[in-house]
Protein backbone atom coordinates (compact mmCIF):
# COMPACT_ATOMS: atom_id res chain seq x y z
CA UNK A 1 0.00 0.00 0.00
CA UNK A 2 1.24 3.50 -1.15
CA UNK A 3 1.98 5.76 2.22
CA UNK A 4 0.97 9.31 0.69
CA UNK A 5 2.98 11.33 3.01
CA UNK A 6 3.18 14.36 0.69
CA UNK A 7 0.30 17.13 1.90
CA UNK A 8 -2.27 18.04 -0.32
CA UNK A 9 -3.58 20.89 -1.75
CA UNK A 10 -7.37 22.81 -1.52
CA UNK A 11 -8.72 24.88 -3.70
CA UNK A 12 -11.85 26.90 -2.85
CA UNK A 13 -13.66 27.78 -6.48
CA UNK A 14 -15.75 29.53 -7.79
CA UNK A 15 -19.18 27.70 -9.19
CA UNK A 16 -20.93 30.28 -10.40
CA UNK A 17 -24.58 30.73 -10.36
CA UNK A 18 -25.79 27.54 -12.29
CA UNK A 19 -25.20 27.68 -15.70
CA UNK A 20 -21.99 25.58 -16.30
CA UNK A 21 -20.56 27.49 -18.93
CA UNK A 22 -20.21 30.53 -16.25
CA UNK A 23 -17.36 28.64 -14.70
CA UNK A 24 -13.99 30.51 -15.21
CA UNK A 25 -11.71 28.20 -16.96
CA UNK A 26 -9.30 28.04 -14.72
CA UNK A 27 -12.56 26.33 -12.20
CA UNK A 28 -12.25 23.77 -14.80
CA UNK A 29 -9.32 22.73 -15.25
CA UNK A 30 -8.89 22.15 -11.52
CA UNK A 31 -11.72 20.22 -11.32
CA UNK A 32 -11.08 17.90 -14.40
CA UNK A 33 -7.52 17.39 -12.46
CA UNK A 34 -8.40 17.20 -8.83
CA UNK A 35 -8.59 13.55 -7.12
CA UNK A 36 -11.40 15.03 -5.08
CA UNK A 37 -14.59 17.15 -5.23
CA UNK A 38 -16.48 18.34 -2.64
CA UNK A 39 -19.57 19.99 -3.69
CA UNK A 40 -22.87 21.40 -2.26
CA UNK A 41 -26.69 21.70 -3.40
CA UNK A 42 -25.73 25.02 -5.15
CA UNK A 43 -22.99 23.68 -7.46
CA UNK A 44 -24.04 22.74 -11.02
CA UNK A 45 -24.59 18.86 -11.22
CA UNK A 46 -23.18 18.68 -15.04
CA UNK A 47 -19.90 19.52 -13.73
CA UNK A 48 -19.02 16.74 -11.51
CA UNK A 49 -19.18 15.08 -14.89
CA UNK A 50 -15.59 16.68 -15.43
CA UNK A 51 -13.75 14.71 -12.72
CA UNK A 52 -11.13 12.39 -13.90
CA UNK A 53 -11.69 8.76 -13.63
CA UNK A 54 -11.18 7.47 -10.37
CA UNK A 55 -11.81 10.89 -8.82
CA UNK A 56 -13.91 10.94 -5.48
CA UNK A 57 -17.43 13.35 -5.44
CA UNK A 58 -18.31 13.97 -1.98
CA UNK A 59 -21.67 15.66 -1.64
CA UNK A 60 -21.87 18.06 1.60
CA UNK A 61 -25.29 19.28 0.17
CA UNK A 62 -26.61 21.71 2.52
CA UNK A 63 -29.68 23.95 1.89
CA UNK A 64 -32.07 25.44 4.31
CA UNK A 65 -34.85 22.88 4.98
CA UNK A 66 -33.15 20.03 4.14
CA UNK A 67 -30.25 18.19 6.02
CA UNK A 68 -28.04 20.45 7.02
CA UNK A 69 -24.34 19.06 7.37
CA UNK A 70 -22.53 21.28 9.90
CA UNK A 71 -19.84 23.74 8.86
CA UNK A 72 -17.57 22.36 11.28
CA UNK A 73 -18.00 18.65 9.34
CA UNK A 74 -17.20 19.87 6.07
CA UNK A 75 -14.08 21.72 7.28
CA UNK A 76 -13.04 18.77 8.88
CA UNK A 77 -13.52 16.95 6.16
CA UNK A 78 -11.24 19.67 3.83
CA UNK A 79 -8.20 18.73 6.42
CA UNK A 80 -8.58 14.98 6.23
CA UNK A 81 -8.31 14.79 2.63
CA UNK A 82 -5.27 17.40 1.99
CA UNK A 83 -3.37 15.55 4.71
CA UNK A 84 -4.05 12.29 2.98
CA UNK A 85 -2.04 14.01 0.01
CA UNK A 86 -5.06 15.15 -2.10
CA UNK A 87 -5.42 17.87 -4.41
CA UNK A 88 -8.80 18.84 -3.25
CA UNK A 89 -11.38 20.64 -5.31
CA UNK A 90 -14.12 22.35 -2.88
CA UNK A 91 -17.09 23.71 -5.16
CA UNK A 92 -18.96 26.39 -3.69
CA UNK A 93 -21.92 28.21 -5.53
CA UNK A 94 -21.37 31.52 -6.85
CA UNK A 95 -17.94 33.39 -5.51
CA UNK A 96 -16.39 31.21 -2.39
CA UNK A 97 -16.35 34.41 -0.22
CA UNK A 98 -19.50 35.97 -0.73
CA UNK A 99 -22.11 34.55 2.01
CA UNK A 100 -20.59 30.86 1.15
CA UNK A 101 -18.79 31.02 4.73
CA UNK A 102 -15.19 30.36 2.53
CA UNK A 103 -13.64 32.49 5.20
CA UNK A 104 -14.58 29.48 7.77
CA UNK A 105 -12.89 26.68 6.01
CA UNK A 106 -10.12 29.38 4.40
CA UNK A 107 -9.50 29.74 8.80
CA UNK A 108 -9.88 25.88 9.51
CA UNK A 109 -7.47 24.98 6.34
CA UNK A 110 -5.04 27.59 7.78
CA UNK A 111 -5.18 26.64 11.44
CA UNK A 112 -4.23 23.20 10.11
CA UNK A 113 -1.39 23.96 7.75
CA UNK A 114 -2.87 23.02 4.93
CA UNK A 115 -1.95 25.07 1.78
CA UNK A 116 -4.48 26.32 -0.10
CA UNK A 117 -5.50 29.04 -2.80
CA UNK A 118 -9.17 30.96 -3.91
CA UNK A 119 -10.49 31.06 -7.10
CA UNK A 120 -13.29 33.89 -7.70
CA UNK A 121 -16.28 32.84 -9.42
CA UNK A 122 -19.24 34.78 -10.84
CA UNK A 123 -21.34 35.77 -7.74
CA UNK A 124 -25.73 35.59 -7.86
CA UNK A 125 -25.89 39.70 -8.17
CA UNK A 126 -23.75 39.82 -11.09
CA UNK A 127 -25.49 36.83 -12.71
CA UNK A 128 -28.99 37.99 -11.93
CA UNK A 129 -28.18 41.80 -13.47
CA UNK A 130 -26.75 40.46 -16.36
CA UNK A 131 -30.09 38.13 -16.73
CA UNK A 132 -32.11 41.22 -16.40
CA UNK A 133 -29.89 43.54 -18.56
CA UNK A 134 -29.74 46.40 -15.56
CA UNK A 135 -26.93 47.66 -14.80
CA UNK A 136 -25.77 47.81 -10.65
CA UNK A 137 -24.24 51.30 -11.09
CA UNK A 138 -25.24 53.66 -13.26
CA UNK A 139 -23.80 57.21 -13.52
CA UNK A 140 -25.93 59.66 -12.35
CA UNK A 141 -28.61 56.93 -10.48
CA UNK A 142 -26.11 54.32 -8.39
CA UNK A 143 -22.99 55.09 -7.13
CA UNK A 144 -22.72 51.32 -5.35
CA UNK A 145 -23.80 48.34 -4.51
CA UNK A 146 -24.54 46.28 -1.78
CA UNK A 147 -24.77 43.06 -1.50
CA UNK A 148 -26.98 41.70 1.15
CA UNK A 149 -28.38 39.10 2.69
CA UNK A 150 -32.10 38.14 4.12
CA UNK A 151 -30.71 35.07 5.71
CA UNK A 152 -29.43 35.88 8.93
CA UNK A 153 -26.99 33.69 11.34
CA UNK A 154 -29.76 32.77 13.75
CA UNK A 155 -26.83 32.21 16.06
CA UNK A 156 -25.34 35.54 16.35
CA UNK A 157 -28.61 37.48 17.63
CA UNK A 158 -26.36 40.21 17.84
CA UNK A 159 -25.85 40.94 14.35
CA UNK A 160 -28.92 42.13 12.83
CA UNK A 161 -28.58 43.79 9.37
CA UNK A 162 -29.30 47.09 8.80
CA UNK A 163 -31.94 47.68 6.03
CA UNK A 164 -33.21 50.79 7.40
CA UNK A 165 -29.53 52.12 6.93
CA UNK A 166 -29.43 50.34 3.51
CA UNK A 167 -32.36 52.19 2.69
CA UNK A 168 -30.62 55.91 2.87
CA UNK A 169 -27.38 54.80 0.49
CA UNK A 170 -28.81 55.95 -2.63
CA UNK A 171 -27.22 52.31 -3.48
CA UNK A 172 -28.43 49.21 -5.69
CA UNK A 173 -29.55 46.80 -3.07
CA UNK A 174 -28.74 42.65 -4.06
CA UNK A 175 -30.55 40.86 -1.85
CA UNK A 176 -29.65 37.18 -1.74
CA UNK A 177 -31.49 34.35 0.14
CA UNK A 178 -34.45 37.06 0.82
CA UNK A 179 -37.43 34.54 -0.07
CA UNK A 180 -38.79 34.20 3.42
CA UNK A 181 -38.33 37.37 4.68
CA UNK A 182 -38.99 39.30 2.21
CA UNK A 183 -41.92 40.93 3.79
CA UNK A 184 -40.00 42.42 6.68
CA UNK A 185 -36.86 43.22 4.76
CA UNK A 186 -39.95 45.55 2.49
CA UNK A 187 -41.21 46.62 5.68
CA UNK A 188 -37.82 47.82 7.23
CA UNK A 189 -36.65 49.53 3.86
CA UNK A 190 -39.65 51.28 3.78
CA UNK A 191 -39.18 52.26 7.49
CA UNK A 192 -35.81 53.27 6.24
CA UNK A 193 -37.25 55.66 3.57
CA UNK A 194 -37.50 54.34 0.23
CA UNK A 195 -40.74 54.98 -1.35
CA UNK A 196 -43.11 51.97 -2.00
CA UNK A 197 -42.82 52.32 -5.38
CA UNK A 198 -39.18 51.87 -5.89
CA UNK A 199 -38.75 49.61 -8.41
CA UNK A 200 -37.53 45.80 -7.42
CA UNK A 201 -36.58 42.79 -10.05
CA UNK A 202 -36.91 39.16 -8.40
CA UNK A 203 -34.61 36.78 -10.22
CA UNK A 204 -34.90 33.17 -9.61
CA UNK A 205 -32.64 30.43 -10.84
CA UNK A 206 -30.49 32.80 -12.90
CA UNK A 207 -28.27 31.28 -15.87
CA UNK A 208 -30.51 28.33 -15.85
CA UNK A 209 -33.14 26.73 -18.24
CA UNK A 210 -35.48 27.60 -14.80
CA UNK A 211 -34.44 31.25 -14.84
CA UNK A 212 -37.38 33.61 -14.09
CA UNK A 213 -36.97 37.67 -14.09
CA UNK A 214 -40.41 39.06 -12.09
CA UNK A 215 -40.73 42.84 -11.25
CA UNK A 216 -42.45 44.32 -8.89
CA UNK A 217 -41.79 47.35 -6.67
CA UNK A 218 -40.92 47.29 -2.80
CA UNK A 219 -44.54 47.09 -2.05
CA UNK A 220 -45.17 44.36 -3.93
CA UNK A 221 -42.06 42.30 -3.70
CA UNK A 222 -43.11 39.80 -0.71
CA UNK A 223 -46.09 38.90 -2.48
CA UNK A 224 -43.89 38.41 -6.16
CA UNK A 225 -41.59 36.50 -4.09
CA UNK A 226 -44.27 34.01 -3.02
CA UNK A 227 -45.02 33.26 -6.94
CA UNK A 228 -41.40 32.57 -7.64
CA UNK A 229 -40.22 28.86 -7.98
CA UNK A 230 -40.01 27.38 -4.53
CA UNK A 231 -36.41 25.79 -4.65
CA UNK A 232 -34.71 28.09 -6.94
CA UNK A 233 -32.36 30.62 -5.52
CA UNK A 234 -33.60 33.99 -5.45
CA UNK A 235 -31.85 37.45 -6.23
CA UNK A 236 -33.49 40.80 -5.20
CA UNK A 237 -32.22 43.74 -6.87
CA UNK A 238 -33.57 47.05 -5.26
CA UNK A 239 -33.13 50.36 -6.88
CA UNK A 240 -34.02 52.73 -9.64
CA UNK A 241 -32.05 50.89 -12.10
CA UNK A 242 -34.22 48.43 -11.85
CA UNK A 243 -36.76 50.23 -13.67
CA UNK A 244 -37.58 49.09 -17.35
CA UNK A 245 -36.12 52.25 -19.68
CA UNK A 246 -38.66 54.54 -20.82
CA UNK A 247 -41.00 53.19 -17.65
CA UNK A 248 -42.88 55.88 -15.61
CA UNK A 249 -45.72 55.18 -13.57
CA UNK A 250 -46.67 52.59 -11.54
CA UNK A 251 -45.61 48.74 -12.87
CA UNK A 252 -47.05 45.41 -13.06
CA UNK A 253 -45.90 43.05 -10.28
CA UNK A 254 -45.14 39.65 -11.43
CA UNK A 255 -45.46 39.50 -15.19
CA UNK A 256 -41.48 39.08 -17.26
CA UNK A 257 -40.27 42.67 -18.08
CA UNK A 258 -40.03 43.59 -21.22
CA UNK A 259 -35.94 43.56 -21.83
CA UNK A 260 -35.87 40.43 -21.23
CA UNK A 261 -37.45 39.05 -23.91
CA UNK A 262 -33.96 40.25 -25.90
CA UNK A 263 -32.45 37.39 -24.05
CA UNK A 264 -35.00 34.61 -27.01
CA UNK A 265 -33.13 36.18 -30.06
CA UNK A 266 -29.87 34.92 -29.35
CA UNK A 267 -28.26 33.28 -31.28
CA UNK A 268 -25.70 31.52 -29.01
CA UNK B 1 -20.38 42.15 -52.85
CA UNK B 2 -22.25 40.13 -50.47
CA UNK B 3 -24.89 42.01 -48.85
CA UNK B 4 -25.17 41.64 -44.96
CA UNK B 5 -28.48 42.40 -44.57
CA UNK B 6 -29.05 39.97 -41.08
CA UNK B 7 -28.82 42.30 -38.07
CA UNK B 8 -26.05 41.24 -35.93
CA UNK B 9 -25.85 40.69 -32.29
CA UNK B 10 -23.87 41.93 -29.12
CA UNK B 11 -22.72 39.65 -26.07
CA UNK B 12 -21.19 42.55 -23.35
CA UNK B 13 -18.79 40.33 -21.91
CA UNK B 14 -16.96 40.25 -18.85
CA UNK B 15 -13.12 39.74 -18.99
CA UNK B 16 -12.05 39.29 -15.20
CA UNK B 17 -10.08 40.85 -13.45
CA UNK B 18 -6.69 40.15 -15.37
CA UNK B 19 -5.82 36.13 -15.35
CA UNK B 20 -6.98 34.75 -18.81
CA UNK B 21 -7.75 31.55 -17.10
CA UNK B 22 -10.47 33.99 -15.45
CA UNK B 23 -12.42 34.15 -17.91
CA UNK B 24 -15.73 31.86 -18.27
CA UNK B 25 -16.26 29.14 -20.28
CA UNK B 26 -18.84 30.94 -22.35
CA UNK B 27 -16.60 34.22 -22.83
CA UNK B 28 -14.39 32.16 -24.19
CA UNK B 29 -16.26 30.44 -26.91
CA UNK B 30 -17.87 33.48 -27.60
CA UNK B 31 -14.27 35.34 -28.52
CA UNK B 32 -13.70 32.37 -30.42
CA UNK B 33 -16.47 33.07 -32.60
CA UNK B 34 -17.17 36.40 -32.68
CA UNK B 35 -16.93 38.34 -36.30
CA UNK B 36 -15.74 41.96 -34.00
CA UNK B 37 -13.96 42.04 -30.76
CA UNK B 38 -13.87 45.43 -28.90
CA UNK B 39 -11.43 45.41 -25.97
CA UNK B 40 -10.51 48.00 -23.64
CA UNK B 41 -7.20 48.83 -21.68
CA UNK B 42 -8.83 46.57 -18.46
CA UNK B 43 -9.31 42.96 -20.65
CA UNK B 44 -6.26 40.58 -20.51
CA UNK B 45 -4.24 40.93 -24.04
CA UNK B 46 -3.67 37.10 -23.78
CA UNK B 47 -7.54 36.77 -24.73
CA UNK B 48 -7.48 38.84 -28.30
CA UNK B 49 -5.18 35.49 -29.55
CA UNK B 50 -8.57 33.13 -29.04
CA UNK B 51 -10.04 34.89 -31.59
CA UNK B 52 -10.61 33.36 -35.07
CA UNK B 53 -8.62 33.99 -37.73
CA UNK B 54 -10.05 37.20 -39.50
CA UNK B 55 -12.37 38.28 -36.84
CA UNK B 56 -11.83 42.49 -36.08
CA UNK B 57 -9.72 43.46 -33.23
CA UNK B 58 -11.24 47.03 -32.40
CA UNK B 59 -9.41 48.76 -29.61
CA UNK B 60 -11.31 51.42 -27.63
CA UNK B 61 -8.96 51.76 -25.01
CA UNK B 62 -9.92 54.05 -22.23
CA UNK B 63 -7.52 54.53 -18.90
CA UNK B 64 -7.90 57.76 -16.77
CA UNK B 65 -4.90 60.01 -17.89
CA UNK B 66 -4.47 58.85 -21.33
CA UNK B 67 -6.35 59.57 -24.25
CA UNK B 68 -10.41 58.94 -23.93
CA UNK B 69 -12.76 57.64 -26.70
CA UNK B 70 -16.35 59.19 -25.44
CA UNK B 71 -18.42 56.49 -24.45
CA UNK B 72 -21.19 57.92 -26.88
CA UNK B 73 -18.85 56.88 -29.61
CA UNK B 74 -18.47 53.17 -28.41
CA UNK B 75 -21.52 52.69 -27.86
CA UNK B 76 -22.69 53.95 -32.05
CA UNK B 77 -19.66 51.80 -32.93
CA UNK B 78 -21.46 48.70 -31.67
CA UNK B 79 -24.60 49.95 -32.97
CA UNK B 80 -22.74 50.08 -36.46
CA UNK B 81 -21.03 46.47 -36.47
CA UNK B 82 -24.46 44.87 -35.50
CA UNK B 83 -26.16 46.99 -37.98
CA UNK B 84 -23.60 45.67 -40.35
CA UNK B 85 -24.53 41.89 -39.09
CA UNK B 86 -21.47 41.26 -37.11
CA UNK B 87 -21.41 38.52 -34.29
CA UNK B 88 -19.89 41.02 -31.90
CA UNK B 89 -18.19 40.42 -28.22
CA UNK B 90 -18.08 43.77 -26.44
CA UNK B 91 -15.04 42.94 -23.58
CA UNK B 92 -15.69 44.28 -20.44
CA UNK B 93 -12.96 44.59 -17.68
CA UNK B 94 -14.53 42.40 -14.34
CA UNK B 95 -18.33 42.07 -15.07
CA UNK B 96 -19.50 44.71 -17.21
CA UNK B 97 -22.64 45.80 -15.39
CA UNK B 98 -20.47 46.84 -12.48
CA UNK B 99 -18.75 50.42 -12.82
CA UNK B 100 -18.26 49.95 -16.48
CA UNK B 101 -20.99 51.99 -17.72
CA UNK B 102 -22.05 49.02 -19.73
CA UNK B 103 -25.75 50.20 -18.90
CA UNK B 104 -25.21 52.76 -21.25
CA UNK B 105 -24.09 50.52 -23.73
CA UNK B 106 -27.24 48.14 -23.25
CA UNK B 107 -29.66 51.65 -23.66
CA UNK B 108 -27.73 52.42 -26.77
CA UNK B 109 -28.20 48.65 -28.61
CA UNK B 110 -31.72 48.99 -26.99
CA UNK B 111 -32.67 52.28 -28.10
CA UNK B 112 -31.09 50.99 -31.95
CA UNK B 113 -33.43 47.52 -31.89
CA UNK B 114 -29.96 45.62 -31.69
CA UNK B 115 -30.27 41.99 -29.77
CA UNK B 116 -27.63 41.59 -26.97
CA UNK B 117 -26.75 39.65 -24.04
CA UNK B 118 -24.87 40.12 -21.07
CA UNK B 119 -22.18 37.33 -20.36
CA UNK B 120 -21.46 37.97 -16.23
CA UNK B 121 -17.62 38.01 -15.09
CA UNK B 122 -15.25 37.71 -12.07
CA UNK B 123 -15.66 41.22 -11.13
CA UNK B 124 -12.74 42.72 -9.31
CA UNK B 125 -14.11 42.99 -5.66
CA UNK B 126 -13.90 38.82 -5.55
CA UNK B 127 -10.93 39.20 -7.55
CA UNK B 128 -8.98 41.01 -5.03
CA UNK B 129 -10.28 38.97 -1.88
CA UNK B 130 -9.79 35.68 -3.36
CA UNK B 131 -6.09 36.66 -3.96
CA UNK B 132 -5.59 38.01 -0.09
CA UNK B 133 -7.68 35.36 1.11
CA UNK B 134 -9.93 37.14 2.98
CA UNK B 135 -14.05 36.59 3.25
CA UNK B 136 -15.44 39.22 1.98
CA UNK B 137 -18.69 38.32 4.23
CA UNK B 138 -18.34 36.44 7.80
CA UNK B 139 -20.77 35.21 10.16
CA UNK B 140 -20.77 37.71 13.10
CA UNK B 141 -18.30 39.66 11.56
CA UNK B 142 -19.60 41.46 8.26
CA UNK B 143 -23.21 40.71 6.81
CA UNK B 144 -22.96 42.53 4.11
CA UNK B 145 -20.46 44.26 1.39
CA UNK B 146 -20.45 47.24 -0.65
CA UNK B 147 -19.10 47.90 -3.77
CA UNK B 148 -17.87 51.53 -4.19
CA UNK B 149 -16.48 53.65 -6.68
CA UNK B 150 -13.39 56.27 -5.79
CA UNK B 151 -13.99 57.76 -9.45
CA UNK B 152 -16.60 60.11 -8.96
CA UNK B 153 -18.44 60.98 -12.74
CA UNK B 154 -16.94 64.95 -12.70
CA UNK B 155 -19.93 65.96 -15.12
CA UNK B 156 -22.46 64.71 -12.23
CA UNK B 157 -21.43 66.79 -9.45
CA UNK B 158 -25.17 66.44 -7.66
CA UNK B 159 -23.88 62.38 -7.20
CA UNK B 160 -21.76 62.47 -4.54
CA UNK B 161 -20.45 59.34 -2.95
CA UNK B 162 -21.70 59.11 0.34
CA UNK B 163 -18.72 57.48 2.34
CA UNK B 164 -19.64 58.55 5.52
CA UNK B 165 -23.02 56.69 5.36
CA UNK B 166 -21.18 53.68 4.48
CA UNK B 167 -18.88 53.91 7.46
CA UNK B 168 -21.76 53.11 9.40
CA UNK B 169 -23.22 50.10 8.00
CA UNK B 170 -20.54 47.29 9.41
CA UNK B 171 -20.06 45.99 5.89
CA UNK B 172 -16.58 45.31 3.86
CA UNK B 173 -16.45 47.90 1.85
CA UNK B 174 -14.75 47.31 -1.74
CA UNK B 175 -13.35 50.41 -3.28
CA UNK B 176 -12.67 50.45 -7.04
CA UNK B 177 -10.62 52.63 -8.26
CA UNK B 178 -9.59 54.25 -5.11
CA UNK B 179 -6.34 55.70 -5.63
CA UNK B 180 -6.78 59.36 -6.35
CA UNK B 181 -9.06 59.91 -3.76
CA UNK B 182 -7.52 58.06 -1.04
CA UNK B 183 -6.64 60.65 1.57
CA UNK B 184 -10.30 61.88 1.01
CA UNK B 185 -12.46 58.58 1.26
CA UNK B 186 -10.18 57.63 4.41
CA UNK B 187 -10.93 61.14 6.06
CA UNK B 188 -14.79 60.95 5.28
CA UNK B 189 -14.87 57.77 6.68
CA UNK B 190 -13.09 58.55 9.72
CA UNK B 191 -15.47 61.51 9.74
CA UNK B 192 -18.30 59.14 9.53
CA UNK B 193 -17.35 56.89 12.36
CA UNK B 194 -14.72 54.31 11.68
CA UNK B 195 -11.41 53.93 13.62
CA UNK B 196 -7.97 54.92 12.35
CA UNK B 197 -7.22 51.57 13.16
CA UNK B 198 -9.58 49.73 10.79
CA UNK B 199 -8.20 46.60 9.34
CA UNK B 200 -7.19 47.80 5.36
CA UNK B 201 -5.82 45.80 2.81
CA UNK B 202 -4.88 47.01 -0.66
CA UNK B 203 -4.58 44.54 -3.75
CA UNK B 204 -2.80 45.95 -6.80
CA UNK B 205 -2.72 44.32 -10.26
CA UNK B 206 -5.14 41.30 -8.73
CA UNK B 207 -4.40 37.82 -10.66
CA UNK B 208 -1.71 39.22 -12.34
CA UNK B 209 1.83 38.43 -12.61
CA UNK B 210 2.07 41.89 -10.72
CA UNK B 211 -0.59 41.19 -8.01
CA UNK B 212 0.73 43.15 -4.45
CA UNK B 213 -1.26 42.49 -1.45
CA UNK B 214 -0.20 45.57 0.75
CA UNK B 215 -1.89 45.68 4.28
CA UNK B 216 -2.78 48.95 5.82
CA UNK B 217 -5.48 50.58 8.71
CA UNK B 218 -7.58 53.48 7.76
CA UNK B 219 -4.93 55.82 8.72
CA UNK B 220 -2.64 54.55 6.74
CA UNK B 221 -4.45 53.66 3.21
CA UNK B 222 -3.50 56.70 1.53
CA UNK B 223 0.62 56.38 2.02
CA UNK B 224 0.11 52.80 1.46
CA UNK B 225 -1.97 53.30 -2.09
CA UNK B 226 1.13 56.33 -3.30
CA UNK B 227 3.42 53.12 -2.49
CA UNK B 228 1.60 50.35 -4.89
CA UNK B 229 2.50 50.18 -8.62
CA UNK B 230 0.93 53.74 -10.48
CA UNK B 231 -0.95 51.71 -13.23
CA UNK B 232 -2.24 48.85 -11.98
CA UNK B 233 -5.84 48.51 -10.86
CA UNK B 234 -6.33 49.02 -7.28
CA UNK B 235 -9.26 47.29 -5.23
CA UNK B 236 -9.22 48.39 -1.16
CA UNK B 237 -10.77 46.23 1.20
CA UNK B 238 -11.68 48.09 4.18
CA UNK B 239 -13.30 46.21 7.07
CA UNK B 240 -12.90 43.79 10.27
CA UNK B 241 -12.66 41.15 7.58
CA UNK B 242 -9.13 42.96 6.12
CA UNK B 243 -7.99 41.77 9.56
CA UNK B 244 -5.43 39.07 9.44
CA UNK B 245 -6.38 35.69 11.94
CA UNK B 246 -4.84 36.04 15.17
CA UNK B 247 -3.67 39.80 14.34
CA UNK B 248 -3.93 41.98 17.17
CA UNK B 249 -2.77 45.52 18.01
CA UNK B 250 -1.08 47.83 14.95
CA UNK B 251 -0.22 46.43 12.32
CA UNK B 252 2.64 47.53 10.21
CA UNK B 253 1.43 49.48 6.41
CA UNK B 254 2.78 48.22 3.54
CA UNK B 255 4.35 44.95 3.80
CA UNK B 256 2.70 41.97 2.30
CA UNK B 257 0.41 39.80 4.58
CA UNK B 258 1.57 36.58 6.12
CA UNK B 259 -1.70 34.83 4.24
CA UNK B 260 -0.34 35.57 1.04
CA UNK B 261 2.47 33.55 1.47
CA UNK B 262 0.77 30.50 0.41
CA UNK B 263 0.15 31.71 -2.84
CA UNK B 264 3.53 30.69 -3.61
CA UNK B 265 3.02 26.99 -2.57
CA UNK B 266 0.56 26.15 -5.11
CA UNK B 267 0.99 23.43 -7.37
CA UNK B 268 -1.00 24.86 -10.12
Amino acid sequence: MTRLSKLGFVWLVGAGPGDPELLTLKARRLIETADALVHDALSPVEVLAWARPGAELLDVGKRCGRACRPQSEINALLVRLARAGRRVVRLKGGDPLVFGRGGEELAALAAAGVPCEVVPGVTAAVAAAAAAQVPLTERGLSQAVLLATGHEAPDLPGRVTRWADYAKLDATLCIYMGRRRAAKISAELQAGGLPADTPVLLVAAAATAEQQILPATLGTMAAVAEAAAPSAPLLIIVGEVARSPGEAGPRPAGKPVARAAALALSPA
